[in-house]
């Protein structure tokens, strides 16, 4: 038997165990350091009262004979809640039909999945800095990946280059790591782009409940022309903070392929995957109502307000960065190599985050900070970052 | 973009609409018959009480901020149920460590993306009738697939042919549709066989919990010379009725390719899967508690009642069958070709149950009956039964 040896090529990430290490280190030689984490990349509060109850309820229904649910009547989501995650795009003007939507586990999944539809022989086109999924289960399958500079020429929102022939193309927006989001005329060039050259766009829009800006288009499919080339994937996970609790989607339009695009990743996934759990099915249908767009709209809220603490300091210290307006991500210019600038933080400020280094050769010389923290902690570092720098 | 033509290759199943469009029609001919299916592929009894319990524990912590979960820390699963399955391998002598153990929402997706770990030039053995999704996942990846009769001379368990030279085996035991268990001794002989050719046997364990038979496996691994050659796939579909609840587990052991094949297997689920819900965790956790076995091998008994029910009958009218003893299904032939015992089933005895012809070609003239629906509508389906035949 051989291994698939494609795996050979994949490069080990020692980022977060690396920071884990310095902290580590740092710790042991000063324990009475209150250190404050803004590198934190997942949510922290709880879910919405009406999602915890829709949870109970769904949970209750299994333990009952009348109201057991065994295997899904259709792998790709019950009708309830593929109608819910409809009616959410129609709340902001994107149409999307029932059908077009394909429920499972969370985002994760559908984007190391989704690259089984195409050829092997397929060039990718990865901005850099990226989150690094995108390339991993790429290089799994052995195709040739590209990069596209991401940089503060274009504020970590680049444009297509004409000149470049790509096959696939991920799109990250509002975008893990920098926060940048493409404003609509933006993201339309990587869509008339794509459409130019047959191209898929693999669109992650994990993060666009935190869109405030009206140009930031929070779905690829506000924009002309994308139905005929992409492909969205999102999440229960920052909306909901269903990170731990897992459900997501993934939107393929009727016209991708020629309606080839969908039948083939409905094949894939009634034939590899059994179905999303109808008590997370029934906890997303209640964070997609009425109820409870506005309860989890109350954690975003909190997280923005974190952000827009985060950027205000930056912003009065003339420190270039992005995100943070349409982004639990604030991504700055460190003005010397990213882990020169960890350390300095962690040592003076005892305030830990994410070296851009370790996102792309783009990343460096910028760091990551997150909103997750608590409002305090958020204030208290940002205190300390004022004083340092 | 080229999208994976191996998808052009794949063979639509029509056995399951086929039913359906001909109880439908009969149905619209005799809308007072009174139809009871044996057919059914999916449990039907409510979760067990303390897996009730714990899951609404476990969506109540989600909703507090002292207790919420985000990501899990370990993709692969939380140690508490790591630990819990590692115990439940223990109950009947199977030692596997909690690392070897990798939690999943469920046996189909495991099974689904195992092919990922290997190259595609690979040659896959797959026993004839089967479950077909071993079939349609490595048709996806465009490997060629090799057939092994399984017939009545074998009982429907069939042991290696040394001629045959194959790289991945697949074997299901109790099997799905045939109910046939292998005994260690035939067992033993697939692990020599692929030890001998260095060849890796995916097992398929989702049926383990219906085993009376001392002399069969509930697991690959209580069968010497495994740990060098086998993964497992399980599930607590079957044994706890998590079918729609979703929760499985792959067992990886470390002699498997020198420890390789873990580190794969674990890279491949850290890229492509962000873990299992804390809910279902939690569930299954309480599922392989003393008291959850307790309540669960209730379920499962009932089970096992319509089961042996079905198999009296066909024995005392000495009919050749396999299944039952260790399995809900019972397989039973047919003395004509499988739809028109189909036909005449439905007809005569208003009896619904699946034509053994769909599972392959050595299923024609066979019949898959199932133990899930209840005992009285069982006992009913067989006294129409033996009346007809």
């Amino acid at each position: 038997m051989k291994l698939n040896a494609n795996y050979d090529n994949i490069q080990n990430s020692y980022l977060f165990v690396e920071i884990a290490n310095r902290v580590k280190k740092f710790t042991a030689q000063n324990p009475s350091a209150d250190i404050i984490k803004l590198g934190i990349g997942d949510v922290t509060r709880p879910l919405a009262p009406c999602v915890v109850e829709a949870g109970v309820k769904a949970v209750e229904e299994m333990g009952r004979a009348e109201t057991f649910r065994g295997y899904s009547p259709d792998s790709q989501g019950y009708d309830f809640l593929r109608d819910a995650i409809s009616r959410y795009y129609a709340a902001f003007n994107v149409k999307v039909a029932p059908h077009e939507i394909h429920v499972s586990d969370g985002a994760k999944s559908d984007c190391g999945n989704i690259v089984d539809m195409f050829g092997d022989d397929n060039v990718v086109l990865i901005p850099d800095p990226v989150y690094p999924v995108y390339l991993d289960s790429n290089v799994m399958s052995g195709r040739k990946v590209i990069f596209c500079d991401s940089t503060e020429g274009d504020d970590f929102a680049p444009l297509p280059d004409k000149n470049v022939k790509c096959d696939i193309i991920y799109l990250c927006s509002p975008n893990n790591p920098t926060g940048a989001a493409f404003s609509y005329e933006k993201l339309k060039a990587w869509v008339d782009y794509a459409n130019a050259n047959g191209a898929v766009i693999i669109f992650d829009a994990a993060y666009e409940a935190f869109v405030t800006e009206p140009d930031v288009p929070r779905s690829i499919f506000a924009v002309e022309g994308a139905r005929t080339c992409a492909v969205e994937l999102c999440s229960f996970s920052k909306t909901a903070g269903f990170t731990g609790t897992r459900c997501g989607y993934t939107v393929v339009p009727d016209e991708l392929c020629g309606g080839k695009f969908a039948k083939m990743w409905a094949r894939r996934q009634s034939t590899k995957y059994n179905g999303t759990s109808y008590i997370q099915q029934r906890m997303a249908e209640a964070a997609y109502s009425e109820e409870g767009i506005r309860q989890c709209r109350e954690n975003i809220q909190a997280y923005q307000k974190n952000a827009n603490l985060i950027s205000g300091v930056l912003e009065s210290m003339g420190i270039y960065h992005t995100g943070g307006k349409n982004s639990p991500y604030i991504w700055l210019k460190c003005g010397m190599p990213s882990w020169d600038f960890f350390d300095r933080l962690l040592e003076k400020a005892n305030v830990v985050g994410t070296p851009g280094s370790g996102f792309g050769k783009n990343g460096e010389g910028y760091f990551r900070l997150t909103a997750f923290n608590t409002y305090e902690k958020t204030a208290e570092a940002m205190e300390r970052f004022k004083k340092i720098f």
